[in-house]
């Protein structure tokens, strides 16, 4: 199964839109996706202690498995508005609902942008009756969706697989404030495969947790994260671990993706530690480089510094590793880019200086001959990073 | 009791030197403090558990709480450079004792610099014979040697302070790969007071972990932290509380010109969590803040986004705060700059984008009614710190 390169794939059953609401400037700010008739649904959402507005509502909403539509506005978050964002929230499902003669429970909201500041909401109601008239079934409106729900994102980043006779098609969004050790971004999966709530649930928990879960762009975890997914069942059943192959290929191509667009990033970094004692001891070990500054400042720079990596794996005091053990390995393993303490002949850090300047970077730390590994996704830390978050809200 | 000014005060019985040895380039790279008989001492040292050569044998040699020499290279850490290294090490400490007839147990080694290079060591091993002729007992010997321990270091850092009728002057240095959680970078204290070796142990831990284990940079941790004490006696003996009192006091100052120092840094941030339910969750909460590349971008473009505290404070997942409990001050409480989720009035806003525009950053969080109070300091994030280390070794 590959994922199609030209994205954006229309699923049967849905419509989306893309427009502008005025909620900051004139950039599309607002969209929606629409099923024709309810779907089973799944989610998961961050693991901030602070939630945001939508969160805290999609959460109810999606307590039962189903939904029909994804309401979704950028450039404002709704966090910490306190009971009006929340009634702001439960407003924009009415009038959506009401819109599109749906039950508003079956409506799944998001917002995402600055926290902190209540929405202009009359705006966004205002432009809630003209949805139906605008919704398309085609690609631009995905299209249209898939950049109205930016923030600081370069591009908009969507994928559509085929699953059997069905398509599956996911679309997401996030740059910053992103960290990989719970939920996510905001990230929507749509497929007229007919798949029970119960088996959506099983699937998409596991491909979260293996994609979402393990990109780190700067550590901070978002209080908007969400990852949903609804089913139409229009072309009927698909076998489970199919729909689940599927599913976890387009969250990992959609994980990548936002890792690859972090904000100010030049380079993705795949980084797989294996021999760890455990996964437990592989995961913190990959987080601590993935996450170190002075490792993602190196790779930016193409310097093949790699005593910051000896570093940040001797920094997780929880899971020693022998020194003598560490192998680490740039690129291709059978490029021959490997070094260890023992061993950093001159020619090959001149060759990894030269793979560094690339815009993927593999990397892969060997610790031992325990049965422990994990990949994760980050991206590299630059000037760009600083600007673009020193000057961002207000 | 106040720290003095003009640092480098002289200790009595204490001489020192910086010169330069050739390891990198033409600036100073080698310092040593020597004390004219045999030190009470004491020392804490790096967690990362790649510890140097250096933090290996100097751990050995405080074993018994005496120490007369101190001996440091800057600009190689000899980290990660195997039993040749801690050979290296211990060559370097037998040519000092030999040069100062002190035995090679009684001196302390430090490296800062590079990981996982080999020293130079025979160019260190030449220069220690011509220690002795180069010890300046005044003002001179201590700057040069606080200048010869600097790496990314923009100045040297020392402080004296008087106890009774002794003296003691400290000097540190550090600038990135720095984190709160655990011992520091290099810092060595010198005293004419008489204190036993467990009384000097009590004092530095107590002091070290109420400012060095206070200070985060970057969240990277060194493999080469260290900091230590030396006490000749030859003032005779102060009351052990205040000599714990000017250590703590010492310890303080320079971790926060540490921070203030930070790599790229413009401001020194000092954050207060209180209210939290216990010390543990105050410090988790602190330091998550802290850290927060998003917090600190903010800080440096002087961005009043008072969003990204509580996203900073909500990823604590272990300590949840409720958002109506959150209040956060910025500067001198009595100026009133204070926010809640509640009420950010336009105002208030405006005139804390005016003080974070100074270079330093007052932040109290009271985040309940809980016995649980921490400071720490840390630094803004900028784009010199990017740039500093995207292109600093090789």
């Amino acid at each position: 199964m590959a994922g199609i390169r030209e994205p954006f794939l229309p699923v049967p059953g849905f419509a989306a839109l893309g427009m502008n609401v005025g909620i900051k400037d004139e950039r599309l700010d607002f969209g929606v996706v629409h099923a024709t008739q309810p779907c089973t649904a799944a989610g998961v959402f961050t693991r901030n202690n602070f939630p945001g507005a939508p969160v805290l509502v999609g959460r109810e909403h999606l307590a039962d498995g189903q939904l029909q539509t994804v309401v979704v506005n950028s450039k404002n978050a709704n966090v910490a508005t306190g009971l009006g964002g929340l009634e702001d929230s439960r407003r924009i499902c009415r009038a959506i609902g009401d819109a599109l003669g749906v039950a508003p429970v079956l409506v799944l909201p998001s917002s995402t942008g600055v926290i902190g500041v209540r929405l202009p909401v009359e705006r966004i109601l205002a432009a809630c009756a003209g949805v139906p008239g605008r919704l398309h079934d085609g690609r631009e409106g995905w299209e249209g969706f898939a950049r109205a729900i930016m923030t600081t994102d370069t591009r908009p980043k969507a994928i559509s697989l085929r699953v059997g006779d069905a398509t599956l098609t996911g679309v997401a969004k996030g740059a910053g404030m992103i960290e990989p050790n719970m939920a996510t971004m905001l990230c929507y999966l749509f497929t007229d495969a007919a798949v029970p709530a119960s088996a959506l649930d099983r699937a998409l928990r596991h491909a979260v947790d293996r994609s979402f879960n393990r990109i780190s762009i700067d550590t901070d975890t978002s209080t908007s994260d969400t990852v949903v997914v609804l089913a139409n069942g229009l072309s009927g059943p698909v076998p489970e671990a199919d729909f689940a192959a599927a599913l976890a290929e387009a969250c990992l191509y959609l994980a990548k993706e936002i890792a690859r667009d972090g904000e100010g990033a030049t380079k993705l970094i795949e980084l797989c530690v294996s021999g760890a004692s455990g996964q437990e001891a592989a995961l913190a070990l990959a987080k601590s480089v993935i996450n170190s500054p002075l490792v993602k400042t190196a790779i930016y720079g193409a310097d093949p510094n790699w005593g910051r990596l000896v570093m940040a794996v001797g920094k997780v005091f929880a899971h020693p590793v022998p020194l003598e053990a560490l192998r680490i390995t740039f690129g291709d393993p059978a490029a021959g880019l490997a070094i260890s303490a023992d061993s950093q002949p001159p020619e090959t850090l001149g060759r990894i200086a030269d793979y560094l300047k690339g815009s993927e970077v593999l990397l892969h730390l060997s610790v031992g001959d325990g049965p422990g590994t994990e990949t994760v996704w980050g991206c590299d830390l630059t000037e760009g990073y600083v600007r673009e978050n020193a000057y961002y809200t207000t």
